[in-house]
């Protein structure tokens, strides 16, 4: 990233990582990565994510599908995510802009995506000083949404359906888009924990 | 964290969860969360993470002693660490200051943390417009000991043992406690994948 050209400043992106807690995982993300509708992004596997690039809801839309297709009720499982835009080191490469049909997962998310999710996450706004208010502004966010459980150290803690959730972060990185230069939002979600 | 009074200055923490992919996740996670050495830490286990609080060699010594307890060669697991320090909504409570026994996780670190580790990081930094020459000083630091893989959207890649990542990342935030107010290291740690 150091070092590169200014990228496409329209380029967001996120890097979904999918970890089952079982020994079928090969198997249950093989599948989802595979079935997920890709029209409106860029998409790329590697080791540790599945990553996609594109418009801000198209990359919302994608990382949202692929979690809701990886779901098993019986499977406990965690999704770490990693919203990002506007890093000044990014390219102008590697994306879809898709206008016609920004949200392929959509009506899928809508009818598969309301089983209950656990969420701790940070807001993180770079090169400016009032970072603390913009953190505050995302939380409040989440309260108007009845989706805010409390704040704990280093992240707060959500609750909702896994539907909520995104598009939660559809209006957090929407908000964003409109007041800062640079963001990233780190998202861990866990469904049917036995702790819980 | 929000609206919270200044805390100490010297309380660092670590969120360390981890996610072994396999039908026994339960006892694997448990056995090592009561085997890891707490003398120098706070410790608090909730339904995302495991929490360190303390001096930072300490906190790196716990997230790192957690880490090496829990592999097993026939597992694929993975490990998100979340490393912060001086955010201003930070409290003066939850910490454990041990000057006499920082590291006591050091030798078992040492005697059995040499397998293969990739990992994904990115270092930010807060309230400050050259975080960028911060991100790029971090990287350095990885070429010097031979850890860099590379960089692609949004993560720096490393790949060295378990043991020489985190000497590493105690490197980093020494580093940053001296120059930098308020930072988060976010690293992912995969071991035994089966896209290796």
């Amino acid at each position: 990233m150091v070092g590169c050209e200014r990228g496409n400043k329209e380029i967001a992106g996120c890097r979904v990582s999918l970890y089952p807690m079982s020994d079928q995982f090969i198997t249950l993300l093989s599948k989802s990565i595979k079935t997920n509708r890709l029209d409106a992004v860029w998409s790329d596997t590697d080791l540790f994510s599945t990553l996609y690039r594109g418009k801000q809801e198209s990359v919302v839309d994608a990382a949202a599908g692929l979690f809701v297709r990886t779901y098993r009720p019986e499977v406990h499982s965690v999704c770490e995510l990693t919203f990002s835009k506007g890093c000044p080191g990014d390219v102008a490469q590697d994306y879809v802009f898709n206008n016609e049909n920004p949200t392929p997962n959509s009506s899928f998310i809508s009818q598969y995506g309301n089983f209950t999710v656990q969420c701790k996450y940070s807001f993180y706004a770079f090169g400016i000083t009032n970072y603390m208010n913009e953190i505050a502004e995302v939380v409040t966010l989440a309260k108007k949404r009845n989706l805010y459980e409390g704040s704990t150290h280093y992240v707060t803690i959500l609750e909702g359906t896994a539907a909520e959730l995104f598009a939660y972060f559809e209006e957090v990185l929407a908000y964003a888009d409109e007041h800062i230069e640079h963001y990233v939002l780190e998202a861990t979600l866990s469904v049917n924990s036995p702790s819980k």
